[in-house]
């Protein structure tokens, strides 16, 4: 779907965001892409990311379904709004093995309130990609407060 | 409710299987307490959790809602079992502001290959407990493969 | 959680908004108790209503989830309000075989905006219960919009 | 996504599941169409499927979101199974305003056990489709169990 942005700044106001969630530079995430309605972060493998088999942890394929989502709703704001994760759902469909985990999320809704996501997580392995988890989400804006405040 | 583990081990095993988690590691979770379908992990705070308003990252609270779900089904499961999570939803009820997250999960059904849990995360402020998310989650059992192949 | 209402004649408002629900007599729905933050819904067995093995369709099982969520999040709204349910997530944990269902519905989190509930589903078999399914939902209140415009 | 289904006699089988299933004739639904990991089932629009302010009702919405998902994954099962819906998440994204209701359904991931779909729920009015949900559903097969028992 083709959105048009009420903030004109969204990509400096999006990545300004990213690089205050210190979180991210903890996992190595990077904000690859975000046009009007998407969004798109990697995270490279790194060991301390994995669960007990050695792939990505969930906790990681789950916080790039949320970013993702985030992002992609985030885009379409206003310049004076913030936004919070109301709530989502994260289906798992194969490990997350791969030297690079992707997640890409589209908004297929955007309310006056509310914003639905779609999001889908994969894993590169020498170029080869595997959907490992596919997500929806609802994001709320929150009018009149700074995202930086 | 009151469940009979099958494995008498069934702590050992999933204290083993959560130290193998490098992931958990990293984000300086602990493992608090394990019963039969019951799991309590606990993260402290730390800047390199954050979102952009300085709390707790979704990402942090989404790993420990799954954590928890997932060992507390893994506490009742065979002792040459490993387990992965189907899926896992969560709603996003405050903002993670707090010293330290306190995830806390429960098996509401224990079937042949499925188990469902229901997992609430609470952030502790000064002693205060606020609930900031609740989640519910699939887990599956995978019979004869072992958690640390 | 007790749960002061803003309205008090919630249960007047409760009830008149079921009754306008043509769906709920398709079913043969009762609605069987209302407080604040909780709400109780009841489906006698009917052949009708069935899927393939002769129990209760998933579909009416999702009805009365949803429908005990968004009455007990209404009871809790302005005089002035209607409801809408933004989304629902909901495990079928049991074969819903019975006499009757009974859906119970509570209220978790009461925001401004948005309220988040839990529900559980029963199936009643000569007076025996089985917890046939598991919900999380969140609903929306509109302000200054009747329900009944 | 082209999937090989291992029953060539799937639409036989879904169809007969379909009219077995007696709350289907009550809400007065057929199945329009059903290829390998996809199924699409209508509703028209009767007053006896409505809510408070006379749209269709999220539990119609939501059975035809489960139903789609049910036997888009049948398609794929073995002649022998039967299904059962484990959990679903539905997101409400625009009240159910139309003639009638058309649920499309797709196989996201056919895995040895459990199958994912996707759903999404179109009202029709006067020949304009709008997007009234979408969702993610998690099914089991039952294998050695006939879904005709």
């Amino acid at each position: 779907m083709n959105y048009e942005p009420k903030n004109k700044d969204f990509r400096k106001k999006v990545q300004a965001s990213f690089d205050r969630q210190k979180f991210m530079g903890l996992i190595g995430a990077e904000l690859v892409e975000v046009t009007p309605g998407y969004c798109e972060i990697k995270v490279p493998f790194n060991e301390s990311l994995t669960q007990q088999h050695g792939f990505f942890h969930a906790g990681v394929i789950s916080t790039l379904a949320d970013n993702t989502a985030g992002y992609a709703a985030f885009s379409l704001m206003e310049a004076d709004s913030t936004i919070l994760t109301v709530e989502f759902k994260l289906n798992l469909l194969a490990p997350g093995k791969g030297d690079v985990l992707i997640g890409k999320a589209e908004v297929i809704k955007n309310g006056r309130t509310l914003t639905i996501c779609r999001s889908e997580i994969y894993a590169f392995r020498d170029g080869n990609a595997t959907l490992c988890a596919a997500g929806l989400s609802t994001l709320i804006e929150l009018k009149n407060k700074n995202d930086d405040r």
